[in-house]
């Protein structure tokens, strides 16, 4: 199966383009009021779940690829004078915007130089990129969220590296969970990588490798129009990949041809226990990224609300 | 009035406590499922209003308090020899967690070395805050929010800085909009100090001054048992203050005495124009804090959702 | 005069090419070791003179074009608890390399897709330059330092921003100076520019022009084999500059024709006080930069030692 | 032994009090003119040595104790219009201050509430410390370099780690050498450290531990009047220590006590080759500390010119 073939054929170019308007913002286009205000009877016990990770030396990251998010204290309070006696602290942090939980732009990952919905890969250049920022995603990802409980479906802590997740999978798992699909829906797959980290805390083998989605399951998730999909483990896709001679063909697929945000290194484990106790893996989901300017990801702390 | 003696009349300390566990929430406490599920009951439409400003060299940071955020690019596409022919971006930020849209926790301001409920002031190091924690709203703000649009009542762009907002004339913004208080409410101050950045584009000016809240609101917001107060100047309360002896006191009396999070420099431009409209200023809001680690601030990008 | 007729003209391009390998130093290459030992012999009294200016958040950047370094304490003592009682103190800063005294790299600036002695600008991509690094410096510009004091001859304070210093004028203050040049040296020009701002801690002011080199001095310097330029403005030459359809012609041939590296921000103010009294404007001079991997400037601390 | 006994026999306090004013140079006061002057003999061949290591991502941290400096482009020359046709790069860096080749500045230590000369310790605060800072060492080391390497002597690449370097080796390494010391020396000890990470590659193993100086060397590094001594491992003290309910003893007494800055992570592979080859074990060093306000150690690209 050729990435580009396809990519080509669920490709989402000039789907939501309105007039001259060429569309910036992808699936989540499908997150339409109406489907918003569904989200929202889903909110009937009042419970928040918090899907981010923690910001801070203690993440997953290795150096490699990335670190963690470094915090300085530029004042702690001490060593002020100031009228009436008020002290104040405040703090500074340098980080990779994909770090830890954090949402994929559609200007993150490119091939054939052409971005999402034909944008050229020029658009991206050190000031940033011309097009397809995060900001476009401002409004965040508000809608009905579902959890595909994958390790908990097999009854394991998690999956091991390289296992692929296959559409028949998906399909097995939200029929034991007794979950339907609709339109517009943000995915949220749980592998169990989260907990592995929680267990091991050893980021090495956590970015070693992940279980996750192969390429098969992007037509799946185009069949049924999901509008984002995130998961606990760093790429959403299955690593190694399932052919060695391409590099993060799912990312190619549904970010740059399809024009879906990816979710990566969230924390599904409260959630999880939570929908495996009432039966109900469905909730309403608000994701705002933060705002950065051109940016092509930005960290998140995305809500689950049951 | 003295902010100490105010402080000690409308303190929280102990009032969360359960068991041997001393809070470290404060006023959030006040967002009880119960209140999550009515407030979710305000979408009615779907729409969705993002409150967070961008954060970029455009903000309104000057550099002498603090600086706006600095983005810088690890990588663009270029200079990459992927597998498969893919390429990706990835992006750094240096900056201040409270220089654009942010929640501050409650360990940013304290008095006479004790932070809210009663936690040292040496618990905060160059490590970050042992307690209170910008993580302990790591579930977000989720809640029944409501606009008050002062600037909207007055008719004018803007309060000229050092204007005095007053318990008073917040109860007559409610009345003249039609809306009533409930306990667990979080406020949205809208003063124009936005819309006056948006037109003026200087930072100088925007954190020279400001108008809002002023001490006699303090006892305002805790007898309507708000959860949380946030506003579109970049610190909530009135500057140059009511009393030139004392820098910060509605900080002091509300995050470390009453230990109510502050949101600020956040934008209400959209939302108000379609409040003004339906005549409808309640609205579902969650505003999650990304989870930094022993953090005294976040910043933020809240959403409200009609 | 056209800058790329004069770079045509004084360019050294493939002048300290050996066999194969293409020079990467420029004219460093003019720093022999007969000339270090000569200068060696310039060190008669073992006064030191410090020409690095103070890297903080009171240096000359206004945040437009570039931040002062920004400082912040990981480790103050505090909250340690280690073996035998032992405290320590540890920062961390995030800067641009070229906020301060700085030596610019031959890769810092380019016209017509070529770099200094022919290298492609598609060497510089977001993970540094392939060629020309500053690390090529790493051995310092170690020789003989000449100050020419324009400010001092004049008799001013400082020279206005805008005023081109002309080859005539070098001249001048040489000969006025006593002072002779010989293959090789290090030239240090003193505008008044630093004095300026030691006086009026006004970086907009600072920024916003300078006295300095016009494109006529690129042949003189070129005459003068002149291994190195440095001055107390931010950019050497005049700015505005001479032509206001070209920005930065002094730049451009210095450093992309001539391969010749340009010191910038420094501070002459007691160097020029001690030749100012005994009259010897020429000394030993020591100016590494810091190795930065693949950097196109770094932060100096330039010696001149008498 | 016991380093605070050690501390009190060899204290420094005081030393260099002039008038009311104290003293926060410590022992490079010993670097007179007259050295400076004589140390300019030394100067015979005009070779020059960098003795400092790249600033890169290759560095040594593993990012437990700090991380390497990051270094990230804000501009490459694409993207922009200039008059003229300019292009230029420019780079922006986040870094420890002591992640490389380093001084530590004497408020880096400490211990029973005082920092070198008496300096209380609560001088260092989160605005970095009010006393000692690295600016005070602006002049730059410059005086007489002696190298003493120990793993050439041993005919070895490197000392293991735990390795004590006592003070009759230094002796015998010395006279082996046929080097004589004088005061205001700065020695360059090579303990093979340096070869070891150029030889692994491996971060890890290098920060683990290094042969070093014993609490035994400090008094004959008093004895010699020594300036200041750098070495090629990351603490220029044996770790781990002598004594395991001690940590950095050596840097509390020489830092704290003795007022003696200390130079780590410094590469003298091509520097000991030449001084093997001729015999001459003696050199003019510069080493000036980039002048960061408040700052408790510095960068440094130390020259090493024979």
């Amino acid at each position: 199966m050729d990435f580009r073939e396809v990519g080509r054929r669920l490709s989402n170019w000039g789907r939501w383009d309105v007039g001259g308007h060429r569309d910036e913002r992808g699936t989540t286009n499908l997150l339409t009021p109406e489907r918003v205000v569904a989200a929202s009877a889903l909110v009937r016990e009042g419970k928040v779940f918090d899907l981010g990770i923690p910001f801070g030396a203690d993440g997953p990251q290795t150096g490699a690829l990335r670190i963690n998010p470094v915090l300085t204290m530029k004042e702690t309070g001490v060593d002020q004078h100031l009228p009436g006696g008020a002290h104040y602290s405040d703090d500074y942090v340098f980080m990779p915007l994909q770090c830890a939980s954090q949402w994929d732009g559609l200007a993150h990952v490119y091939y054939d130089d052409l971005l999402y919905n034909g944008f050229p890969a020029s658009d991206i250049t050190p000031h940033g990129t011309k097009h397809l920022s995060i900001e476009h995603q401002a409004k965040g990802l508000v809608g009905r969220g579902v959890l595909i409980d994958v390790a908990g479906h097999r009854g394991v802590d998690w999956l091991p590296a390289g296992e692929v997740i296959t559409p028949d999978e998906l399909d097995a798992v939200l029929a034991a969970q007794g979950t339907d699909l609709r339109g517009g829906d943000i995915l949220a797959i749980r592998t169990g990588w989260r907990r592995k980290f929680l267990a091991e805390h050893d980021p090495a083998s956590f970015m070693a490798g992940e279980p996750g989605l192969g390429l098969a399951s992007c037509e799946w998730l185009a069949d049924h129009e999901v509008a984002a999909v995130c998961s606990d483990n760093w790429a959403v896709e299955v690593l190694p990949g399932e052919d060695p001679a391409v590099l993060l063909p799912v990312h190619l697929v549904l970010i740059r041809d399809m024009g879906m945000t990816l979710g990566e290194i969230l924390d599904f484990e409260e959630l999880a226990a939570d929908c495996a106790q009432d039966g109900r893996y469905e909730f309403m989901m608000t994701a705002p990224p933060i705002k950065f300017r051109r940016a092509v990801g930005s960290p998140t702390n995305p809500l689950a609300i049951k």
